[in-house]
Formats: C-alpha cells, sequence, structure tokens
C-alpha cells in the first residue's frame, strides 16, 4: 500500500472522528474523556504513549526504521464554553459545550497521521512525538505544561495546523516569522474623588481623567511603535459612574494590546502605564494598572515556513500555499517555537465565497474535506523535515 | 396677645406638627394624606382653602382686615424615597420614604403662620395666600401646575423658605438676582460600528469618540461661557462596551449642566449638542443628543431680596442675614418668581461647625430651632411687603 | 465762592492741563517733565509736596482746617508707546508715545481736585494726600514703590479714578469686592527629542505634547475653578517646528490667566504646572514652566465702594451710579488696596453710542466734560470719607 | 578582456567622473551642463543619444549583438541647494548647492555602466536603455516627464541604485512589493476669530481648534489604519498666535504623511480633512486643507526584487544581499515602476560603523568603492534579466 493509497483510505475515518470529537466536546483542562479515548487509540496502533502530561495531555511517541531527526506535530483538544446551534446529526450532546474552533478536526487529522506512521513505520526516517495539548483556549495554554512535563525533550522541529475558516479549502497559509499576535490585555482603574456634579472643583472627576487616557494613549500606536511593526490598543470597556448628577470616583478602562515582537509589547505595556499614570497625576487622581500576559507572538522560524510553503506548493490537492499577512489572533504554539525550530499554519477548511461562520460562533463548521488535506501535508511536511541532514 | 408672644408660643405646636410629619412621608405627586391632614387644620383655623389643587396641593387664603398688597408664601410637600436611618422617636414609619429634605419642617413652619395670622386677621393689612405645593423633588415639578391652577392669580409678591443644613441655625441667607442654579440633565448615546479589538479599521470606535467628547466638551465652560457667568457641565456616567477584546458599537454620556441664566443654559445645550455632533461625525459615528430642562434658574427680584434682608437683619433671633454666593442647587420656586416679584431664602438649620449631615442623606435632620426663625421670618417679609404702597 | 462755584471755574483749566499733557507725553519711569510740571503747580498752590517718590512720583500732602480723617486720591501719570494717529491740535508731540489710556486726563483732573482744596483748606475736614505714580503700564508698576516710599503713611482711606472709554459720560460704575482682574502670564516650552518626521517611534514630539498641553488645561477653568468663581486660562502662542517633515524638539505655550481672588489665582498657576509637567511627561518631553505675576485683582472695600456708589448717584451731573460686574483687565491700585480701605472707580468717558476708540488705541480720546465729573466726584467721596467718625 | 577586468579598470574612472560632477553640481532641472557633459561621452562612446528628454534628461541606447530583451537603467542627475562643507579637494565650486544625496555617483557608475556595454556591444544580449533623469529632488520630480517623452517604450523591466550612507559598504539591500514610502505633504490652517485673551467666549480660539487636531488625528493611525500596514502621520510645524494677552484668529498645522500603498495613502488623506473639519467646525472655526501628493511609494516587482537579490547574494565583493525592511523615504522612480517590472534597491557606502553623515547634511559623502560594486551589480541584473525569456 502506498502512503497516497494509505491516506485516501483515512479520509472517512477521520471524519468519523472528528464527528465523535464533535458529539463529545470537553472544556479546557478538562478533557479527561477525549483524552482517554485518544490515548486508546495511539496505544491499539503501537506507539509508545505517555497519558497524564501536564493534566489531561498526552504525547505518544514513534520511532521509524530509517535514521532521521525528531519530529514534532502539535493539536489541541479542548473546546469552548459555547451552545451548539448547528442542526446536524453531530451536533455536541453537552449543554453550553462545543468545538466551536476546530480542535476536534485537529485530533482526528492527527489521529490520521499516527495511525498513518503506525502503518509505514519501516520506511520513516526519524522520529515522530505527537502532542496532544489540553487547555490551548485559556490563559496561561496548556504549552508551558507541556513542554515543561519534557514534551520537546529531544525534539528537532515542530509543526502544527489550524483549520481555518475563514481561508477556503483547498489554501494553505504561513508566513515566515511574526505570524500570529500577542493579544494581551490591560485593566486600568482611576480613582478620584467623587462629589456633587455642580461642584466639580471639590472632586476629582474620574470620568475626564478615563477620557483623557483614551484619547492619549492613541498616541501609542500613532507615535511610539515603530510604524513598520503592528501593534493595536482598542478599549474595549470604559464605565464611569452611575448618576448624572454625581462625579464619580471611579473610571475603568480595559481593553486588548496586540502585537508581534516582544519589544513592541513590552514598549506597549511600558506606555499604557506611563499614561495612565501620569494623566491620573494630572488630574489629582489615582490609576491602577494591570497587564494581563497573553500567549507571546507566534513566530515561525524562516526556513520552516518555506519548508512549509514549499511542500504545501508541491503536494496535490493543495490549490494554492498562499504566504500570509500575519493575522490577530493569538495561539500557545507560540511557546513551542521559542523552544525549537518549526512552524504554525492554517489549512482552508471555509466556504470558498467566504461565508462560513467565524470561529467560536455557535453554528461554526468546518469543510471536513481540510481534515484529509492537514494530514497529508503533516506527514509531508514531517518527513521533509526529518530528512534533512546537518541542521545546525 | 402680642405678635411675638404668638409667635412664641407656637414653637412647641410646629415642632410637633413637623414630627408627626417626619413620621408620615408620602412621595412626590402622591401626597394624599399629608394635603387632607393640612387642609382640615386650614379649614378649621377659618382659612379659605382650595384642595386639589394641581392634584394633592392646596391653596388657602386669608384677607387680613386692613387694606393691603397680597401676599403668598409657598411650602413644598413632597417626601423623597430615600430609607430613614435616624434612630429617633420621630424618625419615618413608611419603608423606603422619608422627608430628607426638610418639606416636614416647612410645612410646620407655614402652619404656623397661617395660624398666626387666623389669631390675627383684623391687624393684618392686605391677603395672605399660603401654597402647599406637591412634587418639588421630581421633574416637571408642581409648581407649574400650581400657577396653572390659579395659585398666583391677583398674588403681587411671593416668598419661599428652605430650610438649609449647611447653614447654621441663626443664620438667614439670600441674594440678589441669581439666586440658585438651573439643573438641566443630558444624554449622548454614540453608536459606531462594533467589530474584533484586533481590527480597529474595520471599525468605528465608540469609546474612542465618547473619550474625545468628555475632552472637548471642557472647552464650553473654558471658552465658550463668558467668565463672568457661572455655569458647570458634568458628566456623570460614561458607559461603553462589555468585553475586553471587542470594540464596541455604543457609548453613554451623561451629565449635567448648572447655570444661572437662560442665555447661558441656552448656549451651553447648543454646545453641547455640536461637541457631540461633530466629535461623533469626526470619527465615523452617529450621536443623538437629548437635554431634559430641569427648572430654570431661582432669580430673585432685586428689591424683594433687599427686602429680606433688611428685615431679617432687623429681626430679634437671627444672628446674621448674610449675602450669599448662588448656589448650585435647583428649586421649581423658579416658576413662581418668573410670574411675581418674589424672594427665595435659606433658613439656617445645620449645626455651627457645619458638620450636619447633607440633604438628600438618610440621617438628614434639622435643628428645630429654625422652624420658629422661619416662621417669624416670614410674617415679618409679609407684613412689610404687604404694607408697601404704590409699588410698580 | 462755593464749593460748586469753584468746580465749575476748574472745568476749562483742567481742560488746558489735559491737553498740555497729552501734547507732552512720557514713558512709564521717565516722566521727569511730566512730575516737574506737576509738581511745580502744586508747591503754587501751597501744598506741602515730596518730589522723587518712587523715581519720579509725588505725593502732595494739605492738612485742612477741620478735624477729619487722611483721604489718599492716586492718579497715575505715564503715556504709552504707541503713535498718536488723532488729527487734533493737542496729538502728541512725541513720534511714538502717546496718553492712550487717558492718564493725561486723571493728572488734569487730580490737579483739579489739588486746586480746589487750596481754595477751600479751612472749610475741609481732615488732610488730603494727592499720589502722583509712575509706571502704571508695565510691570511691577510704580505702586509697590511708592508704597514703599511712605505714600500711604497714617493714610486711612484710598481713592482712585478711570476714566473709561466703553462707559458714556455722565455714567460712574464701581462694585464692592473683586472689581478688576488679575492679569498674570505664563510660559511653558517642551522639550523633546527631535526626529524624521517618518519615524515618530525615534523622537518624542514636542507638538503632540503640545496640543495635549492645551487641550488637557481647558480643565482647570471647566472643573479645578469654582464654578462660582471667574478665571479665564487663554493660549495666545502656540510655536512649533519649522519643517513639515522634521519632527520638532521644542514647543512653545504661553498665554494669559485671568482671576479675581489670590486663591484663584494660586489654584491656576499649580494646575497650569502640573498639567503642562504631568503632559510632558507622558510624552517623553519636559516642560520649564514660567508664571509671571501681573498686579493683583482689584478688590475694593465693600463699605467704600457703596460710600462711592450713594455718594456718586446724589451728585448733580451724573446720570447713573452703576454697580458693574468685575472687568478683565487689570490695575496697580490693587496694591494700595491692600494696605488700606478704599475704591477704585470708573468715570465714563465715551460716547453715548459706545462708538469711542478703546483704551490702547491710536486714536483713543476721551469726553473731557468728564474731568468735571471725575474731580467732582473725587472731592465729594473724599468730603465723606473724612468726616466719617469712629471708623475701625 | 574579460568582463571582470573591463570593470576593475573602470573603477579609477568612474571615480574621476564622480569627482568632476561633484565639483560641479547643478540644482533640479537646471542640470544643463551636466547633461551636455553626460552626453557627450556617451555619444563618443557610439551609443545612439537623445538629448534634451523632459528638459535636461537623457536617454541613451545600445543595442545588443544578441537578441534579448530591453531593460533600462536609471541615474538621477541633480544636486541639493546646499552649501557643501566638506575639507576635500573634491569640493563643490558652487556656492550653496552640493551632490549632498549621492547623485554624482549615480551618474559616476551609470557612464562606468554604458561605457563598459560599449566595448562589449556584440556578446550582448538584448537592448540597454540608459535614463538620465533631472529633478528627483524637487515635486513633481523628473520621472514623470522622462515617462511621458517616451522613455520607457519598449522597455521589459527597469532597475536603479540609490548609494545609501546607513548602509556600510559591501551591503546590497532591496525587498519585494512595498520598498520606499510615500512622502506627501499637508497643510490645515485654522481661522477662527480672534479677540482678548480674558474674553474667550467672544472668540473662536483657533489654538484650541488646532490643539484639538493633532490630538485627534492621533487616531488616524491608531484607528483608522488597517494595523498590518504602516503609515505616519507627523505634525512639523503647529504655529499660532503672536501675543500672550490675545486670543488668535489663526493656527496652522502642516506636516507629513508617509505610506506605502495608495489605499492607505487616500485613507490617511480623507480623514486628515474630516479631523480638519469637524474639530474646526466643532469649535465654530474654520480650517483649509491642503493636501501635496509627494512620489506614490516605490513598490518593486516581486520577481525582479528576488533577482537582485538573487544575482547580488551570488556577486563577487557583495558580503550581504539583505532583505530590507522598508524605508520611510521616497522616490519618484516609484512612477517607473507603475509602468514597467523593476527593482530598485540600496547599495551601501557608508561606513562599517554606521558613523556616516546622513543624506543632505552638509558633510555627506560616499565610500567610492561602492561605485564599482553598484556598476557590477547593475551589468549583472540587467544581463540577467535580459536572458529571460518568454516572461509573460
Amino acid at each position: 500500500m502506498t502512503t497516497e493509497d494509505t491516506m485516501q483510505s483515512l479520509q472517512g475515518e477521520m471524519i468519523q472522528w472528528r464527528r465523535y470529537l464533535h458529539r463529545h466536546p470537553e472544556l479546557s483542562f478538562q478533557e479527561h474523556r477525549t483524552s482517554d479515548w485518544l490515548a486508546n487509540k495511539l496505544e491499539a496502533w503501537g506507539l509508545e504513549v505517555r497519558r497524564g502530561v501536564a493534566g489531561t495531555g498526552i504525547v505518544a511517541r514513534l520511532v521509524g526504521g530509517l535514521p532521521g531527526r525528531t519530529i514534532a506535530l502539535r493539536t489541541d483538544i479542548d473546546a469552548l464554553a459555547i451552545q451548539d446551534e448547528k442542526d446536524v446529526e453531530y451536533a455536541s450532546t453537552v449543554p453550553g459545550v462545543m468545538h466551536a474552533c476546530g480542535h476536534d478536526g485537529h485530533m482526528a487529522e492527527m489521529l490520521g497521521v499516527a495511525y498513518y506512521y503506525s502503518r509505514h513505520r519501516e520506511e520513516t526516517a526519524g522520529t515522530r512525538v505527537f502532542l496532544f495539548q489540553p487547555g490551548e483556549e485559556v490563559l496561561p495554554g496548556g504549552a508551558l505544561g507541556m513542554i515543561a512535563d519534557g514534551a520537546l525533550d529531544g525534539v528537532d522541529a515542530i509543526y502544527g495546523v489550524h483549520l481555518w475558516s475563514p481561508l477556503p479549502y483547498g489554501v494553505v497559509a504561513t508566513r515566515p516569522g511574526p505570524f500570529m499576535a500577542s493579544p494581551d490585555e490591560f485593566e486600568i482603574v482611576v480613582t478620584g474623588k467623587g462629589g456633587h456634579g455642580g461642584l466639580p472643583h471639590q472632586s476629582a472627576d474620574a470620568i475626564v481623567a478615563g477620557a483623557h487616557i483614551v484619547t492619549a494613549l492613541q498616541t501609542i500606536v500613532s507615535r511610539n511603535v515603530d510604524p513598520l511593526q503592528s501593534a493595536v490598543v482598542s478599549v474595549g470597556r470604559l464605565q464611569g459612574g452611575t448618576a448624572n448628577n454625581v462625579i464619580t470616583e471611579r473610571c475603568l478602562l480595559a481593553g486588548t494590546v496586540r502585537s508581534f515582537n516582544e519589544e513592541t509589547r513590552q514598549l506597549v505595556r511600558r506606555r499604557l502605564e506611563e499614561v495612565a499614570s501620569h494623566v491620573s497625576a494630572m488630574h489629582g487622581t489615582k490609576a491602577s494598572f494591570n497587564f494581563f500576559l497573553g500567549y507571546p507572538p507566534v513566530v515561525n522560524d524562516d526556513a520552516e515556513a518555506e519548508r512549509v510553503l514549499k511542500v504545501a506548493g508541491e503536494l496535490e490537492g493543495i490549490e494554492e500555499a498562499r504566504r500570509s499577512e500575519p493575522v490577530m489572533a493569538g495561539e500557545d504554539f507560540a511557546y513551542y517555537l521559542k523552544q525549537v525550530p518549526g512552524c504554525f499554519f492554517f489549512v482552508g477548511a471555509g466556504a470558498a465565497d467566504g461565508g462560513s461562520y467565524p470561529h467560536h460562533h455557535p453554528k461554526f463548521d468546518i469543510d471536513e474535506r481540510a481534515l484529509l488535506t492537514a494530514a497529508r501535508l503533516l506527514v509531508a511536511v514531517a518527513d521533509d523535515a526529518a530528512a534533512e541532514i546537518g541542521r545546525a
């Protein structure tokens, strides 16, 4: 049986696996049954399976019959606290919980890859390490725990896929360097001195201070960030006061920061605090400042991203291997890339007309043909990378 | 029995009346039992009583034995939706309702004045008209209805008292011209286009527009209002957004405007709308604007205010007749002063050290000695005004 | 000869004196010939004259024949660096120097008053002290020097006049309490870090900081100053940058502050510095701050202002004694009023239709009939004040 | 004689040519003697020379002996209005005019290339077109005129070099896609209503409006521009007012805009006008708005930029072919690239330690070894491009 034969024959299996998982979603760090179900399969196929990594994670290992490097492939396994509103037979059976981001597909395609290698062990060069990671959706994410628990030990390179709804089926996309943003959050609470709405001179007006902070922090992106770098500072919540004729003593500002490298990220954080602090002091108020670190930016290794684009460009069934712009969403795959070279990439799973529901939508679904695309591309990339000799 | 004897003897009565009323407060425009109780007394004393004026109001009339002008004296009769927290035997017996602004005292002192005149009718010059007005605390106030119902018909001048907690007992205060502010309110709703916090260019950020409106409207007082005029624009509520990482489409600004003349008031109103409109347009958002007219400013007749200050300055028991600064609170007594000359004045009812609870506080109380002060001053002012001949 | 006869007969003299002085103006603190000419006259009339007070000032003294208090009357004597553009025979003969504020008239009317008293010494109660003060037009003003040189020694009260072009002839105006503003100035220099217009992140943009300071300092009047107080903060000059495509390192803000009491003045000063300092720090720039104290506010003694209004109201030839609003201009007469009770007042010297040229205009002129009005009022006020017994 | 021999032998000549041109700079569109001197040489070498293109420009043509495509190579020829402050024997002999941007070197290296081809005509594939363009330094630039005058007729691809002082000798840099910014300028004049500094309510304060515009336009980059796009809006000049105590009626804002594509550029232009217009209207002032289009962004053809990087990477003497970030400066080479595919690239001509004077500095100079680098790279790129068959 050729590689291609095996892969093609797996398509139906992967779809069934995905639908099973879709029916039985579990929230972040609570993926116990999911994890057991996965591990049982992997063990049955003869992989060396370590359960309970970072809680509900799994590390599965397969040593090929030929010499080569050690390549890790990662999937996330958690679902979201969203009520499934799809009218399909494989809809979630768990009220208020749903695989609305495609992790069910990620697991299915990764099972496909693992099964494939279990059938082609002798002709495989190097080692494959399969990471089934819990809790991608909630800070601080499961990747750090997996790494701490040795998931990357001996690994030479790592790859990960996200099935991507805004991209049509048939397109693969990634880019060298910064690919996904660092999604941090901040919270500023201005505390002034409340008082009678008609007597402002006896108060320190927290709303005026809050409004000036919003106004002033526009300069972070417009003046402080290198114009060749991308950064966003958005205030999502601005909340002050309860009565029209009372000057409030408290105003909350909370928002999100997106950036693609640590320098910009730290610059924005520092400037936010400076703006909050100085504007508050100017108005005789005080500001507390909290910055909640999201995942780091996903920064692909240049050579590995070029590898994925090259391999994808030559793979049958992929219409376009697109050199993408960065995207503003975040991913804790970023942590793996800080340890070893690798690449995170998108496999198109949306409608050609762009009309698919977005990720995290109650009606989110995927084009299931993308499972095969993703599995084939993972195998092709892993084999290409494993065969490389003498990389530093 | 001399005037003074009568007044002195009334002190105990007024305190009892006030305490009875304090125990039985009724909300604005619902003062049915209060009104009956008052009207019964007034009728028993021989006054000509018209009940049900503007709902629960009363107009009582007494024609003196000597020629003279017709002088109106007004009290308000409503209580507030505040839970009484005082630990006194005369505390409110109605849960959640309380005479927390002193209207109970106003009624008691006005009863004292009415009783006094009923005992001294023959030596009284001119006519006295007693206005017991409902609903001073809630827009649009009861004064307009009283006027529409003929309360000022034939009236030559009108006077009103507010027992004033920030002033110590023994002090009376008022001023010619603008005395109390016009307390208007406004509400601006900015509507933009919501979106992903990382993609500001696809949104029209209502929070940024709202913050810029707050910043820009500071120029109304700093640049547009005549610096010799007093005006205040305070934003009491600024509310936008529900999630840190979402750009909100809606931001509310609501606040209060204080001014002392119609020209300033209309200027502020017009400028608020212009600022909201232009800032919103600048950010690609839209703003709705509503302005809620409060009472007009209380503008005392110059001569009548001088009369009150002169009479008070000569009255035994009043330590100081103070020419006061304007105050930022409002009163619907303003409407009467737009119809006939008159004066609204404060009678000190607070502690000498300024430590009394403020009006509208759950522990608000008055120095009951002020009831006699107020009653004597009302009589003295009314008699002085009634005796005046040939005023234009 | 009655008082009134003497005054009437002086009208022609005063006009001649005024025109002589108008032809021969001298700049502030250089009024040597003016001073000699005045002193010679005063000595010739038998007054006790002290020359050279505070440089070019004069203190002249006349002790009346009857007991009474010591009353000072003040005139300023300096002209302005303005080219006279009037086409009259009494136009300035000195190129670029002109009595464009009416001080020539002030001197003429004061000479009239001095001459009058020299003719009516015996029936005069108390003492009159005539202050001819240099340098009213330029900071720090001549008043401080006059006071330091003993001009107020033994003085019980002081009065001063300004012939006022916006007021029509026949009107006199003043007010108890704050009457003229304190005209201070400030200068803020923001120093950032210059750079290429396309590389803002390498600069600290002084223009952005300067603009934010202008925006933020609007809150001083709108939020920090008591709304019952008058205050103005105007930025008259905002200057930054020399090339469109270069981020400038320097931005200047300079302006004026007007206030009517020391508390407000110091509040504004402090807030300006705080705003400049905190906004600059926020933008990574530095701000230098200078505040140039103008004269203090002119605060009339309440009783003395009432005296002037009463006396003026009863004086023949004065149509209206107006209780005026405060005015935003300044005067160093303020310093005298910080030492002794007194009153500064305006004597109308403008056209009835308001069409006169404003003070400091190259075509400024006065209605010369006002000289007699001012002289008569000064005498009447001084006599009234001198006769008062037992004032604390 | 081999290619390399010819090139090496030209190094001395190119340095002499460059020094001659450096001594005799001519301002933009006045390059008459420069143009004659160049044309004479080109004719002497046997090229087909068209003089007077777009005024002082030259198009020189050489048809090779072998089949191939037509490749244009462009140099600019104008100098700047800067006084040369270098102390070298080849310093400018024209007071106030200087080759401070390296165009002398561009001409010298282009002469080297032309001479080379004249010696190797038979073995040259295709045609070479040499563009000597006037007026690169001043808007609207000379490129548009050259194109209008047929300079690109029949041309298949175009290349241009800038000797680059911030890059060390030995480094070549460019990038596919947007490489140099569009440097537009804008000017906003706010006209309000002037007045007395103490009477803001009678004025419309142009400085306050100007400051609010600066504050508000920060949102163009922070909110309106796609965060994945680069854009800069800098206000270089902010000028309002002449006296501290006068509210000015006029405030100027002028600045620069940098962007890398037409969509962003037009977005910024539109938003600038909207912000100026709405903020002005809000303050009762008016704003005039002018936008001065600079050159379009220099957008390299992807394939041609890859060609330059590849060829440079393989060329002896070039240490590094760097994939550069975009730069914020502009170039009218942009216009050629809108007509035909091509690439603009930098050849390092600065010190290894980065200590060279920047372009447009009175002491600007180049490492003359870069002339040979540039000439060799131009030949290598042109030959590579000319040989290409069947490009769409």
